[in-house]
């Protein structure tokens, strides 16, 4: 968490990037904003209220001196889960609160703004005020993509399958029909570096900096598609036992899994309830929205593996970093080829844990990432509701091995 | 269910309900039509939609030549519980339905009631759409008082306690600091009627009249006070398991009560969400938001019983039918004494079973209310958000024997 | 509760049910004494323990000078639910005892016997020893029923469905192939008694003999048949909602119930599984094992409805008190006609709830029936397994709606 | 699994094995065959009918000529997991089943041993035949340590808290009254071996042997004690959200955990259930019983980390490969020093994954080790109640985070 940004870049990336969680708002109905409609998937009120609660809880409060709260009972709605900061609001409830009504947390945010546009201009060259204004907005970006994927989840459960912007429904132009098989990578193995480098800004789970030894692999030149994975079904892969994990089976049966979220059949063809609205089926894009589960299981199934997080990682370092990211607004994987960031978030092979040498950071803050680490699995690589800023080589996105909400995908590995 | 309105009066009345559901909702921010805090307490836009519903579906569709529905999936999303209807979505999913929006609802109850206008124009001299009307309209009166109901319960989880109208918050003037001992009223039993008369609008299951034989009671003149109720909780009632049924004392552990739904106790004083938000405890005025547990148990330790319905009856017939209703806009049990209506609701200890001789209608608008003749206790006499069209001596309410959220209240009996 | 034994029958009667509980544990393994299968089926060891502690409770301790406890653990372990004597042991955690042994309960049985034999001998003219002892009697009956209940249950669970009692799997002879239909007894209604003469011994519930009028009714002379309820389920029942209460009906499909408790079909032939073990369903013996939902749904299916159980009061003290009991050893329902008691018990129309003027006893033994008026039905008649000290017109038996595990069956009723 | 004993040391070690778990059986009552107090463990009777079921299904079936199921119904009862196999009886149930008894099992266990002693004269030189005894063998040893886990834990929740050992309550004798400090073994990290050499019997799961790079580390040369964990307790660590993992702290609070497992306080005085009863708590000794959550925490508080499983094995080999088993006799940890197996499993910080390269077999018995890697830790070492077969630097035990009832303990990492 070193700052990575001049104090002037600081001023601009901070309007840029709380402006754009707003126009992601745009699109919504009033009463789209208080929806929840699992545990998991916040209402878009929360999230733009949680948001702004960082910035008031971490800068504005210990720093802005005169600062007063913007509202007593704010702190206790909008605290996530940091456990030092104080009690919170349940958060299978948070789609149980109408007020603040949504005109009153855009009156928040614009508070919050203000002031900090007084702390950045007083204090902008307070190394610890910059540092926690860049985690503040890193923050920020990372729940621009929790929007989104709340947002599709919260409106897939209306039987009236509302868009969240219809207007993309058709986006996906010159789609080749089919894509040529996948191309290994074969890599030779060895001692190799993990691990973010000192420069630019990364979270502290990224690092530090350290060694790990893999034999030889090999990976897939591009992601699994919708296709590929259409004959995993077809061929009965959902009622086989022996490529799934035994927790895995356990949570296909129970849960009557028979495809990756979101997927339906209308009239016998195969649909996709996205944010464009229900579509159908585009084969030849990165199939999205399955578990561990069913990645471990569908590359079982191909005869290989996933990657371990180490091997992407070390190949993913030699790869352009672009791809269908949140700042294109396509906001669904599109066919494509050869991309190592983008369309949907990579399953790993690697559960969630600390690198050697790892600390988190004092206070509250330290809260941020390695209380988490259990129980859940690495996500290599970035989706297509990912801001760019969150694309690089050595970010661990995780989630637990069951979750489908988020943009999951898969990409093959195998020995050597 | 005969026809109780002359066709231009039901014309006038249908738009006095339909226009009152609609003036009730004025409060109301635009997040708070989408609010489900439990399974039993409906958003306000489902009650908007659902009367509505029930006059597309059992009115318009049947008998408006050319007719066509409003919107395809609001069948499925509108139907409460008429199996024989089709399909319905799950109750406890109803919070989760942001579209359609509340202008697109009301939009819904703009073209169903323009589509009446015409029904009861073109064929107001037909007895089964007369009668139909009728009972869609007491069923909107029924939702009203739902809709405050739900209003109460749906705020109340808020941690912010926002209050439905704050302006009654000072409401109760003039309040006698302290009542009188309720006097008894004795009655020497014998054989008596009960149920409906022929004339006057009457539910289903309020008839058919027939003769019950009473031994001689006696029933107070008043309900109990909140002032009363307290001296229970003081003297440890709610920990003393001689007082309570058995699945009460489980009911009162399991779910920690401690005092009737919605006390708080703020720095040492008692005080109570109300739809006024939160005000002090007024201590003359009726008990209110108990369980049939509850006023069981006070009951008991008082050394009376709750009374029968056919005992609430006798009596209650040769009272004045007046009382702290809807029309009052006081919307909270208030001081007085003598009331027969109004206020609370009174617990009886008659199960909710048919009468000898009752059949339920036939089809679909049968399933009114035959089927919940089971595991629920019969409430009298009517609360502070019930229509004045809904008081008489016959009519039975009927709730769950845990159930908390309605205005419910005690009025004691003993034997003589 | 009055003394209706003298003292010298009391010893006798002490005896010979004592031993009668013994009896029927014979035919068990010690792996059976354990079971608990559901939360309502307590282990036969349970059973034992607690009727035996019953008498230590409320008359060793109390009466008996010098007696000590003769294991201070077991008041623990063998309360059933008297919250006035203190803490107890989970009721659904009773299967997870393996100590004390099956030996050291009945040594504890033998133990309270002797203390018994003392108390009768030296004390045995004393008005309240004999009453507690002769409801301890009728407490331990009720309990050998429930034994065979339990033990019904417990070993149904079992895939290799083992028989209690395998010696009885061929007893029904000379069954007829079918029945008459059955006739309907008229009753022209009016003001009659209800409730316990005071000569006799029988529960507080039973009491006080009270008057209650009847409008004119009908019932039918013999239980329904299995064959009669197998036309409800060929002509579809299960799946028409229709005939059931609404809770009935969310049971139904929560449950997936598709028949009676215990109805299987081996190879397309319908088979119950008894205390004989799995026998061919007897197509003329009264249907067994059927919930008041159930119960409540055929007879609206047939175009009747239940008695209410004043109903059937009035008409049983008219016949004679014989039937298929457990003294008769068959253990399960057989084809007969004209019985009023005995082969299953009755589901009638009428809730559990005090008669008018009832009032409970005084001190923890006043916890034994009163606490339960709430959300229970009546039945009424006896079963296959009612010991025949359990038969009279005034006998108030009561369970949930959804229960199936007692003997239960459906006798018809109408309106006149 | 290669074969790594003769056929005639087989044959030995086969009868030594089988009666060695029966041995363990000895002093249990019948009563106590059933138990399964939590879905987790098992009843004494399973253990020995699923460890014979091994044999038969996976040799005697498709080995042995002319082989009939002893019980058609044992299959369905006695598989443990084996989807390939066929349906089996829900886990959570095993305690529901009384029959076959107790002594049925026995002879199920003697008819099974008479077969195996044919197949291994008959047929004893066939490899495959040798290398799935030998599996068996194992894998009836891993059953003996499930058999005491499960045994502890199902007396445990019985308030008499009987003992399965009561001799064993005073044996731990010549006890140190306090241990030195533990002392800190350094390592300097590099790139090591890890997984099981070819010779000597192995689980899949150890294999096969690769490269792991490890940073400098250092471990502590002894477990933590009673007393030391003690300290964590004094100073209020159950009540500090900063040493616990987020999912940890959400079980500790849901759970109400406040001590390891079996802990209590009696007159203030700290004891602990074992299997030799209730004793007091030894300072000295090994804690034991702690979650994945605690051991943690309890590491994180102390300033160190839990060891990784490449860290530990690669001290673990130069150590001796002695310690308190179950051979010993003493089945609780006792006090001592210096030893790297036994007393109780040491919880590592490494999830449960596969070795680069790892393969399950082919078949039913590749379901063995391989789909449960899954939200698991791996725990290395050994315990008191471990068979010496057992103790080996490349073993693997594995549980999931929240897990108690196995004998778990702690050694302290660090960073170098």
């Amino acid at each position: 968490m070193t700052v990575c940004l001049a104090p002037t870049q600081l001023v601009a990336q901070y309007q840029r990037v709380r402006s754009q969680t707003e126009a992601l708002c745009q699109p919504l109905a009033i009463e789209d904003y208080g929806l929840q409609a699992m545990a998991d998937a916040s209402p878009p009120k929360w999230h733009l209220g949680h948001t702004t609660w960082f910035f008031e809880t971490f800068l504005l409060l210990p720093f802005l001196p005169g600062y007063r709260v913007h509202h007593p009972g704010y702190d206790y709605l909008f605290n996530s889960y940091y456990e030092a900061v104080g009690d919170r609001h349940p958060r299978h409830q948070r789609g149980l609160i109408s007020r603040p009504t949504v005109a009153e947390v855009y009156t928040y945010r614009a508070a919050v703004d203000a002031a900090m546009a007084v702390l950045l201009e007083q204090q902008g060259d307070d190394p610890e005020i910059l540092s926690r204004t860049e985690l503040g907005l890193h923050h920020e970006q990372q729940h621009q993509e929790l929007l989104l994927m709340d947002i599709l989840y919260n409106l897939s459960v209306n039987p009236l399958q509302p868009a969240y912007r219809p207007d993309l429904s058709g986006a996906i132009a010159a789609v080749p029909s089919a894509l040529a098989e996948p191309s290994w990578i074969d890599h030779p193995g060895g001692l190799v570096d993990s691990g973010a480098e000192a420069e630019g800004f990364h979270f502290d789970n990224e690092g530090p900096l350290h060694q790990v030894y893999l034999p030889p692999f090999r990976i897939a030149d591009r992601l699994v598609t919708n296709g590929e994975y259409l004959e995993f079904i077809e061929e009965g892969g959902y009622g086989q036992a022996q490529w799934w994990l035994s927790e895995g089976w356990t949570t296909v049966n129970r849960e009557g899994w028979q495809a990756p979220l979101y997927w339906q059949q209308r009239d016998g063809v195969w649909c996709q309830f996205t944010l464009a609205g229900l579509v159908p089926l585009e084969r030849s894009a990165p199939v999205c929205h399955v578990s561990h589960f069913e990645a471990d299981a569908y590359a079982r199934w191909r005869g290989g593996r996933l990657p371990m997080e180490g091997e992407w990682e070390t190949v993913a370092r030699t790869q352009p970093r672009t791809g269908n990211l949140l700042e294109g607004d396509r906001l669904r994987p599109i066919p494509g080829s050869g991309q190592w960031y983008g369309d949907a978030w990579e399953w790993t092979a690697s559960p969630y844990i600390a690198y050697p040498g790892y600390r988190p950071a004092a206070g509250a803050l330290g809260e941020y990432n390695g209380k988490f680490m259990c129980n859940q699995m690495v996500l290599r690589g970035g989706a297509c509701v990912t801001p760019a800023d969150h694309i690089r080589p050595s970010y661990r996105n995780f989630f637990p091995s069951h979750s489908r909400w988020m943009f999951s995908g898969i990409r093959l590995g195998a020995n050597l």
